[in-house]
């Protein structure tokens, strides 16, 4: 496999790659997302990324913009929301609202010159560990990510699976209560309301605790008592949502990545009873509970076995 | 495709099949199952069933049950409970309770003379489904069976999805209400314990109201108040289920089967509300629910597509 590009086009900034056919990253570019600049300021910000990298600098970069170049080479892009697999079309982007319904493959391709293939920035994630990551020697696995919201990527022998509408893995919008707090996406008592870092944080400040995650972490580890709390309850909502899954789809091993990562030692045993008890037949000990290998780089990284044509249904 | 024998052992009948390559019923036999006599008990009915198929007559059936006959060609065997595909060996089974551990495969291979294949019997429904029924024309579904419980059967990409461990499609344990009714499998609040027609007549013997589930439906079609409820009730915790199906695996064809399939008329309005408020980023109107083709012969035919080797993962 031959070098690519890949972009991770996120809600704060978008990560152009150049990656060589083993996964090393050979030089990256990040520049802020321009999200409030509307639709062309977003493109712009992409196409100044990829020149950033062609150029080895962003300065000529800044030069070569009105070239428009012809590229040869197939881009992988991955994107924040919900992208129709079969058009190549945004549907829904909450973290970039001027994307809803935006012909991603179309006009991106248009704008780099070359063939670009786009898909979700968590199934990018998936398609990065399949390849080089925790799941490099499963056929199958859901992906989690657990951060600022909760996503994920299901891989199904051997292959990403989208879905009819390329929502496979929307894991977070799985109901854990259905009387809970609302979401975003407009239901209540999504995963994501309960064991997002958004989440947690939310319930610290309600019960006057202070700091990030990792603080929060740090104490409960140390043996704070309402800081347990708030991973406790965390992880009994991952298990919940987690056992939906095994009851549906039974594959056994879960890679949780995102930035709650580092504090999946505190979600885990929460995560397992509520399995061992939900889970219709399941010995739990058979679920494994992975850590991803790629941390910021995975939709880079992904973007770019994407590109060069993973397997897909 | 020859014609094959397909045995559907169920907790209250054993039915066997001499059916078609067209998957035509050419004859079938049913006899009880007999539970409380244990494991022997239910494999001489198994045989006694068989042999009364091959004779044509229960009668001189019995007479040959001595014989111990070698067959030739492979019969399937649909079973209820968790079935482990790669073993052929029933897990969990609650109605055939000797049938925990039980090496389905080996020792009904042996009692029959012949090679056996063993699965889910809510599987075998989906075999059915998809070779004949609903799903002919489906590469992927999920199929419920809505009855005195709740299981199902997943099918992917033209393959029956069995899972790690066999128990994929156990849509009945998926949580709807983390603090609900116990579970007969140990939790609480699975959909089974809402949505199930045991759930219902329980619901509607407490509300006061008598009859069976077609009963209860009649009245409700007529504008029944209460009964309405309890129908609204199931059609709600069927959506909250298949919300976690599509948001998960995002596949939008549904067929439901069992002996609820007559009310799903009551239940899609109310289900479809869920799905809608739930699915995130999903428009319902993809979303495509479909009456089961086979009804009590699923798991005949079904079995019989086991047995003449339907591709699976």
């Amino acid at each position: 496999m031959a070098e690519h590009i890949g972009i991770d086009v996120g809600g704060t900034f978008i990560k152009a790659g150049l990656v060589a056919g083993d996964g090393s990253i050979i030089d990256s570019v990040k520049l802020p997302t321009d999200v409030q600049g509307g639709v062309e300021a977003v493109e712009a910000r992409i196409l100044e990324a990829v020149e950033g990298l062609e150029s080895g600098t962003l300065e000529s970069a800044a030069l070569s913009l009105s070239k428009g170049p012809s590229r040869t080479g197939t881009i992988g892009i991955g994107l924040p929301g919900i992208v129709d697999p079969r058009e190549g079309v945004v549907r829904l982007s909450p973290n970039i609202p001027c994307w809803n319904d935006y012909p991603a493959r179309e006009r991106l391709g248009r704008l780099l010159g070359t063939v670009v293939r786009v898909e979700n920035d968590a199934n990018c994630a998936a398609l990065a560990e399949a390849w080089l990551g925790a799941g490099r020697d499963l056929e199958s696995f859901l992906l989690v990510t657990l951060g600022t919201g909760v996503g994920g990527g299901v891989f199904l022998s051997g292959r990403l699976w989208r879905g009819d509408g390329g929502r496979g893995g929307e894991v977070g919008h799985v109901v854990v209560d259905p009387d809970g707090l609302p979401c975003g996406c407009g239901a209540r008592g999504c995963l994501e309301t309960v064991s997002s870092s958004t989440a947690i944080l939310r319930e610290a400040r309600r019960a006057g605790l202070k700091g990030n995650v990792e603080d929060l972490a740090g104490r409960a580890r140390d043996g704070g008592h309402d800081e347990s709390i708030l991973f406790e309850r965390a992880g009994r909502a991952l298990g919940i949502a987690l056992a939906a899954w095994l009851n549906i789809i039974d594959v056994h091993a879960i890679i949780v990545a995102g930035g709650m990562q580092p504090v999946l030692d505190l979600l885990e045993g929460p995560a397992r009873a509520e399995i061992a008890s939900r889970a219709y037949g399941l010995d739990v000990g058979a679920v494994r509970l992975l850590g991803a290998t790629f941390g910021e780089d995975a939709g880079i990284v992904g973007a770019v076995r994407l590109a060069a044509g993973f397997p897909s249904p």
